[in-house]
């Protein structure tokens, strides 16, 4: 059972839903017709803010991370001043990749709503869902191949982690 | 059966990944030391140049998005002008996370070699398990909830992108 906050009723969640995901399918057909980079866009949101919008600039930036999600993650943050977003929504135009699904993890926001989905991605040439199927295979058996080099000194840097006094942990 | 280019023998390349971990352990060591970030490091590598090299700096830049794998190929595309790193080969002081696994195959190098595995990082404290565990699951039943609210529009970008004329795939 989900749980409102004060003066919050379903139906103004479901507006908010409506409204932030319209607004990302706007950005995703602006940024990706104006030549930034595939038809994605994604907002971050806390309360009533937009803290940063992100759209895919891969193409346009030489950069294959710079998805739509990761793009906005770390706008928000330089907002923010911070690597977590603790309290806010992730908005995406479309289901996140692996990729997008692993920076949500690592900045920790409250929740993601997303329209399309991975599947929508895959029927226009997106093939996130490869990338989903090659998560679970051993390092080995993947169409890149993960080769797992064991080196004497692998453990010196976790070694030295841990006893660092004024480590930040993340 | 792996082949090997023209005088290049097996010992060959174990001696170019000890020397290619080797410094990847002395980055991640000296930089978690320097406040940059978690104790990890990479580099991207084509023949016998190293392209780029890139280090933990979640903490220091207030990205979290900036782990050692991803520094690394935004820095070699950077230097390369592209968005693909065919050819190339990714050192990595530890086994990617999903995040930097997702990013590795958006752009594509050659082969991922590393030293370290996920058990080392998660008994570390750096729990790359649980984001694996994540997503295997399915979106409403992850410890972030990820919900999927269709939208009328949701197929928009995507129908427009399929005939857009000048579209660069990646």
């Amino acid at each position: 059972m989900q749980t409102y906050p004060r003066s919050m009723s379903r139906d103004d969640e479901s507006a908010r839903h409506e409204l932030h995901l319209a607004a990302c399918i706007d950005d995703a057909l602006t940024s990706s017709r104006g030549g930034a980079g595939g038809p994605f866009a994604a907002r971050v949101v806390r309360g009533d803010a937009v803290l940063a919008v992100g759209w895919n600039q891969v193409t346009s930036a030489n950069d294959p991370t710079a998805h739509a999600e990761v793009q906005a993650i770390r706008a928000a943050c330089r907002t923010l001043g911070t690597f977590q977003l603790t309290g806010c929504t992730l908005y995406t135009s479309c289901e996140p990749c692996p990729m997008c699904l692993g920076a949500i993890y690592w900045a920790r926001p409250s929740a993601v709503v997303f329209a399309a989905t991975r599947h929508d991605a895959a029927a226009a040439g997106f093939d996130d869902a490869l990338v989903y199927e090659e998560i679970a295979r051993s390092p080995g058996a993947r169409r890149i191949p993960f080769e797992h080099v064991p080196h004497p000194r692998a453990a010196e840097p976790f070694a030295a982690w841990v006893v660092l006094p004024d480590r930040i942990r993340y």
